[in-house]
């Protein structure tokens, strides 16, 4: 599994003054729910951990268990389920009342602690001179998720973020179905929240996401799950990720027309179910500024509106430590060029957005 | 300046199970005083902004004007002038005393305001209540530095910052004069602390780190300046950086054989002088975690006791949350081809070092 392929495109550089400074590269990949690709930017059949960008896969089961009406969740609850979250007091609570709901406590989180990503959360934390809990990790709310569906389905809870837990091998079998490509065992690794993530390339990824924002080519159950758990992020973005940051802004201004949601380590996934459209994205190099950029570009190209919208992640301005703009992170020729034919190419489904 | 050149190889891979999940790309040159490239790995004539891996040279002036002595500076204080230090008391007592002996305050420093880099003086200072201050920046030191350089000198201190101050015009020339370059004012950028950088290639910033280890090249009275700085960063490495940062670590362990100094964006340089060589990296897309573990591997093939000086960097184990190893940080085939050839290439000078 070493690196033999030909190089990524760069698709975004940062510059300072006038001089590009730094460079991401990646791989872009926007398709139908049959797989056809509309985009491919780069190696898009090369296998990627999608790591956080499949948290609304890996919430399924949580609804079509019939857990979420068992215990009678909430939007709150659900879209804390499938987020990357900020560790803000809204998103502590609705981790702590999912788990209160499914019986449980926070001692069953298997996440481990980080501090929270908000960095106002994290200095009210240490001035309150307690150390950071599992409840703050920003997965803590997927791991509530996977309890009360565990519980709700009778397996035992503890465990449950094991490969060969009946949870995660439900949980690989979603992602496989809907992504429509088997995952590959060997190529297993461990998440930083410490389940597991399998590789699989951003082309299926890409289908994966059209199948979630659209339901084609899903079950009924399936079908109506996603719908649930995508319009309970769109009735509360802030939940998915948290204030100012780019899954929430984005998801705030364009929701219906978009899901979206970032992993580690570069990857970046949406959805557009107006156009049955998904994007998958990987900066080689894991940069988020470079993945939010890139991201923005194509959204952008398909939904005109997020000019406006995204303005800022669009602008790309860098400002140093006394407020001077010193730089910006720029769109590279690659995706401009391959943006500019998103923007004219023939829509599967013209005007069915919204 | 768009990207139109070939891409750089890829140098180092960070690795989840074992599957490649990231990668960082770059270049590397290691040269002599004269400019000979021992090693030429990527493309080492595409200018870099070296950012604060030049702080040495930056630094310059407050030992060469006659200000260091004039104004009784001891170890601490040159070598928290060539610093990116972590903000702790050890760092911003340093600073302070720099500062008093020029006859300044903190409300000099132009540097801007950012949260100590090191955790724990950030917990405490937030656990306080108190804001950053300038003096918590990472480059105040230097800041601290220039100051004194330019009260010595005659110089208005205020606007010490800008490219036009006859300070900044005097460390541009001297970065130009020993890197053997000129530096074109209009590839200028204003740094992450507002001073004035300059694009140039890795090369020449190779054989300008050859040139300040050694002192080859230089004027008696600069190659004196540059000895005394380097000797109080290796008298003091902790003040250079910080307790667990790799540039202390790597010149406790290593001095008088390896200066080293790590910038913003990926750059990161260093001086051999035993074996009369400089070494100049830059990771393409600016993650420190590509930089030193490169430069730990390029190090480890020309000073074979870097293995266990910096065995941590080298095994570059990535722990997940809970503590679970969940993958490496190795490099890369065409970084470890380089190397390989390093370590049998014959030396300008064998067994100088030391």
């Amino acid at each position: 599994m070493r690196n033999t392929e030909a190089p990524n495109p760069v698709l975004v550089e940062v510059l300072r003054g006038k001089t590009v400074e730094s460079r991401h590269a990646g791989a872009i990949a926007v398709a139908d729910a049959d797989g056809r690709l509309v985009l491919a930017l780069g190696d898009v059949e090369r296998p990627v951990f999608p790591r956080s960008a499949v948290k609304a896969m890996q919430a399924i089961p949580l609804v079509e268990s019939g857990a979420a009406d068992a215990f009678g969740l909430g939007d709150e609850e659900l879209a804390v389920a499938c987020a990357s979250h900020s560790g803000d007091l809204v998103h502590v609570e609705a981790v702590q009342s999912l788990l209160a709901k499914a019986g449980l406590d926070e001692s069953y989180l298997a996440c481990g602690a980080h501090w929270p990503v908000s960095d106002k959360a994290m200095r009210e934390l240490m001035r309150s001179g307690r150390a950071a809990q599992a409840i703050h990790n920003n997965c803590s709310g997927k791991h509530a998720g996977m309890l009360a569906a565990a519980v709700h389905l009778g397996f035992e809870p503890r465990g449950y973020e094991r490969p060969e837990h009946p949870l995660q091998v439900l949980i690989r079998g979603i992602i496989s179905d809907t992504c429509g490509i088997a995952l590959a065992r060997d190529g297993i690794g461990v998440d930083g929240c410490s389940v597991p993530t399998w590789p699989l390339p951003l082309a299926a990824l890409a289908r994966g996401f059209a199948r979630l924002g659209t339901g084609e080519d899903l079950s009924p159950a399936r079908a109506e799950a996603a719908r649930r758990l995508r319009d309970a992020c769109f009735v509360k973005p802030v939940l998915v990720a948290g204030e100012g940051r780019f899954d929430t802004i984005a998801m705030r201004a364009l929701a219906p027309d978009l899901f979206v949601k970032g992993g580690a380590e570069g990857v970046h996934c949406a959805a557009l179910p107006g156009l049955g459209l998904g994007i998958a994205l990987k900066i080689d190099d894991g940069a988020k500024r470079g993945t939010e950029r890139a991201l923005a570009e194509v959204v952008a190209a398909l939904l005109p509106r997020t000019r406006g919208a995204l303005a800022e992640p669009l602008e790309g301005e860098i400002f140093n430590w006394r407020g001077t703009e010193v730089g910006r992170i720029v769109a590279a020729p690659a995706l401009l060029d391959a943006v500019a034919a998103l923007e004219t190419a023939p829509r599967h489904r013209a005007g069915a957005a919204g």
